[in-house]
């Protein structure tokens, strides 16, 4: 496989899968593991990732599940190369499908309601005000450049089937209009998680499931621990990982 | 003091305060006492209590905080004499005021935008199916037979100062619907906080502070753990019921 200028190739503890990243660029987080760990997809079902960066969604997920088939919306062109050459590095060529696309256009691209399932790491922050190198891959990653959450949630209501579910991951400080927006587009919010750094600690990540057309009534799951001590994992999260400890 | 049949007194734990209830109607319970302690009142404001009940809000929020009055709004004519007795027998005739009346029409008897702090502890269950007894003081108490959550957060709304907060403990499962019809009344959630039985366990009460016209920036606060093993309280519990251990 070849690897171009900075990239590395990381081990991803599952089925023996492997992801080509650029640290110069931008690398998966926590919050893209813990997302597939929230994340239910049953047999032959069809997922979608909006916003797939090097793909790191869909391959997890298909580590992970008896999906049917796990497609990838991305539009910068240097995430898509290393998502393509990566799904080709697993095998995965017949499964998992990496798609050059706008999420503010992502409707357009897919046939309506059409999905089973959709995920989304989307960028977290809305400030744009100070960024610098606002074309830079982290800057759009992380900000809502390109992108903003209304684009996000509007295109995922647009595409999964009525009954179907969307899995998102975002910062509890912008829980108030994430709510408001998964119901103007008749998503509703059926099962929530925190993630708290320490058991003492406030959230610093929300995860979501709403489901298309779904019936009010949300369930909120105990918190979820990322370390026990300081550098120590919960076993949970080894758990998500798939590390052996 | 007076007690009638069935009635009790019991210990605040605070300031001497006592309150006066009847088992066979309606008690306080958890709800109420922590809602205190994540109310916050500064010096000489004005509180309007929501549906008081027997006061058990407005004498443990007069007992905790430096605020200048505390008006504690009730329909049930047996849960108004009972708060009044209370009142004078802690000798706070002065500071709080028991008013009886409709939330559905508090907007219409008090001045618009007169309380610097509203509390509510109000009905948490919607599904009025089933409820037998449906004018059963404990019935009022738990069911939204004689008001529903719309109406106390548009009242609530109404009568707090632009800036002012608004606090409010409620059942998770409702949580999307809360918060669409806080941002509904513009009153922004700022700061909630889950209490869980036990640290594994889901949450089965959120805390919520909103301010009219508040910025959009909501700050979840770490998890509020009842029990740290089986009838044992956490410290944080023992010092909102202001118990000596």
């Amino acid at each position: 496989m070849e690897l171009r200028k900075d990239e590395r190739i990381d081990d991803l503890h599952r089925k023996g899968y492997k992801i080509i990243q650029n640290p110069n660029k931008f690398c998966f987080g926590m919050d893209a593991v813990l997302l597939t760990g929230f994340t239910s997809v049953r047999q032959d079902e069809k997922v979608l990732d909006l916003g797939t960066g090097t793909g790191i969604i869909p391959i997890l997920l298909e580590a992970k599940t008896k999906g049917k088939s796990f497609t990838g919306l991305e539009i910068q062109e240097g995430s898509i190369d290393m998502a393509k050459r990566s799904v080709k590095l697993n095998g995965l060529d017949d499964k998992i499908f990496i798609v050059k696309g706008d999420i503010k256009e992502a409707e357009k691209l897919f046939p309506l309601s059409s999905f089973d399932v959709i995920t989304s790491n989307p960028p977290y922050m809305n400030n744009k005000s100070g960024i610098k190198n606002t074309l830079e891959p982290k800057s759009i990653a992380r900000h809502e450049i390109l992108c903003e959450l209304d684009d996000v949630i509007k295109n995922a209501a647009s595409l999964v089937k009525v009954g179907g579910r969307f899995y998102m991951v975002h910062r509890p400080n912008r829980l108030p209009e994430i709510i408001v927006t998964l119901k103007k587009y008749k998503l509703e919010p059926k099962r929530m998680r925190f993630v708290h750094p320490y058991v003492y600690k406030e959230p610093n990540m929300v995860l979501i499931e709403s489901v298309r057309h779904g019936k009010p009534q949300l369930k909120i799951e105990p918190p979820l621990m990322v370390y026990k001590e300081v550098g120590k994992y919960t076993e949970e999260i080894y758990e998500i990982y798939g590390y052996n400890k």
